[in-house]
């Protein structure tokens, strides 16, 4: 895909949060990277969504050293980098405060998988970082940030389990673009919603079975997939 | 009704369910029944509601074979199958993903009569199957989720409460039309979220007497029904 | 107030509720009084509210005879019609399903008065019946609704709580005039709504104190009240 | 500022609430100050949103005397003036009855931060005011509410902090300007509403560390402010 190209689909990609009402204000921002040229395309830092066109979208290496675009990046963008450096297979990010996923984050916890609507999507809990230490903070935060997050892909597949929460932050999720990513984000609040209506039902609501959570998400993904028109074999 | 007439209710019954807030993306799917031909049409799998039309609908026979469409049937068809082999007087039925009833479904929890609105539309609670174990997930999952719909009403009337909880998973809701099962599928939202906030209110709240749920059901419902402007007898 | 003006304000403050989303369907009904004439203009039966007219109206008499119209009045004429005779302060009546105030009167709990938004417009607590009896319920069921609301008035100006939640069923909300029975549905759903949000909040919220319900209320009520442009002395 | 100006923006600053759904009715004002002239505008006292224009809005002096306009100011108008007087550095103050952050006023408890949204505008949780005694209801009570509100910031920057809570009725924002402090509004509502959610999914919720917070709270404000894209050196 050219730069032209990617732009656009950044672009569009954090429209479709704002049109779904994932964001309010300025908050969020998704990106889309090119593995060819080695660049990536982001929302610039604290700009308004009205008006925004693929121009605005800055281009930066995986340094995060600007390349083209007049506007600063969002500040979270060593976080991006982090994950695109560590998951290769992933083609976009994507960074929401949306409201449910974010009080899950809050409180500090994974979001258990009690249905099928979750498990057609994530295979396993989608889990919460540890709480960052002062000297993460202190410097390098938004790089830290994204280290917080592989670490919990040490032994998990992220192409299974497409977004984490960071403890007392949000959601970030990721996809084979941005726009996958984007549509994650959308599908993770609508489980985490689902999710923190579950627990306000029973306190002790139990994860489905380790079967029936691998029966959905395979009927959807993998080589034996078979929801949907088209075969993925 | 004629087979385009059937596809164009199909259709339609699919949309309102859109048109209400009940489904995101691709979830969901409602089908309707021709008994004199003994075939089935069915919203095709994963394809989105924009733009779809009546000529995409799927006609099957009450085996699942496809008899006329270019596209493949939603996955969740042998479970509408065995709703309609053991129902013999229901001529629609909808599944859907909506976000109150789903979260009672994940609580693993029937939803019991708090009130009138309930009662108007279901003679009892609206009851959840047991979980699938492993082996009825293996093979023939989606049949086995019917036969575990089926197994609530062994000794329960379909037609006085049209529509199941799956454990895990969501709602199924079966009317006399597809046009009547998306719109139990609307009711049983309105009632499972009024429910959720009932019991936030109060984690005690007790069921309506026995009295008082029949005399709201059968107000409108049975050869003595008041309510309305049509007589019933 | 001529008939047709009676018709006109019942229809409107009926398509009020609609619009604000406080009712599902053909749920909910407002009526109201012409005391001069003692008729009654109120919603029918069972009737989609698109494509309703001022015609559609029922009128009747306090005794619930149909006087003019080609409809069935709303089921629960006789619970208005207690209302009226034993309030003869009020010109108007609202019944809704609406989900807040529904939820409490499930729950069959009073809604406390946590704040100003309630003080503004109820000097209590908003009220719930006892559950009805057996017999009660048997027959004349929805007069017998009428009367339960009135119990609660017997020390207790309907003018100062213009509104009762009926248990296991929803509330119940009147004024000078539909019009503004209709506007306290609307005040009284929102008050529900942040006193559900206050008890998940804190188990332990209590009630404002008695001075400053008093304050807010007498604020915009009675001889001393100085809210709004109008000197109501 | 022109009064004309000042005018236009205090009208502009009340409508965008009601566009965003933090209003319903005649609730909430907003008000703007000229510190050079030592003027106030501010909303009249319930009129209706639709079709009220810049020239309502009401001018009176720091005593609230009217200077300019036919209509009575808001009740509130005297809190508003207390603010000023107290918080030099404000340019405008908006209070409404938003759900969220009304809720938590009701059940008299602070806004802990659980994240950093709430760490992005609020250096600090959102306070809570003592409930008011019998006698400052009794007389001067809009004043007292604002002498409530000011005794919370006895050590605490009200820049830092730009909002608290009204025990028992509701929040009071603040800002440079009418917009800013419709603004914070805004993002109270949204905080208030994450931060009820995170207390139903985990009633341990835990703030966020020192650390983090501040780090938030310094990207977007102060001297080292590197979020969106004007220096704030």
């Amino acid at each position: 895909m050219s730069l032209t190209g990617l732009r656009q689909q950044v672009l569009e990609a954090n429209l479709e949060l704002v049109r779904r009402g994932l964001v309010l204000f300025t908050f969020g921002n998704v990106s889309g990277i090119s593995r060819s040229e080695g660049l990536v395309a982001i929302k610039p830092s604290g700009v308004a969504y009205e008006g925004m066109t693929a121009v605005n979208m800055v281009i930066t290496d995986l340094e995060g050293r600007v390349v083209e675009g007049e506007l600063r990046p969002s500040s979270d963008l060593p976080t991006h980098l982090e994950l695109y450096n560590r998951f290769p297979t992933i083609g976009g990010v994507a960074h929401t405060h949306s409201e449910f996923a974010t009080a899950w984050a809050q409180a500090q916890l994974a979001i258990p998988c009690f249905g099928t609507t979750h498990a057609d999507y994530f295979h396993g809990s989608v889990p919460v970082t540890a709480c960052l230490a002062p000297d993460e903070i202190a410097s390098n935060y938004e790089r830290n940030t994204g280290i917080a997050i592989c670490r919990l892909f040490d032994h998990l597949n992220p192409d299974d389990v497409p977004a984490a929460l960071v403890a007392g932050h949000g959601p970030f999720c990721w996809g084979s673009s941005a726009t996958g990513a984007a549509h994650i984000a959308l599908i993770l609040e609508a489980v985490a919603r689902m999710a923190y209506y579950t627990v306000g039902i029973s306190a002790h609501a139990a994860p489905i079975s380790r079967e029936l959570h691998s029966k959905h998400f395979l009927r959807k993904h993998g080589t034996n997939a078979y929801y949907g028109q088209v075969s993925r074999k």
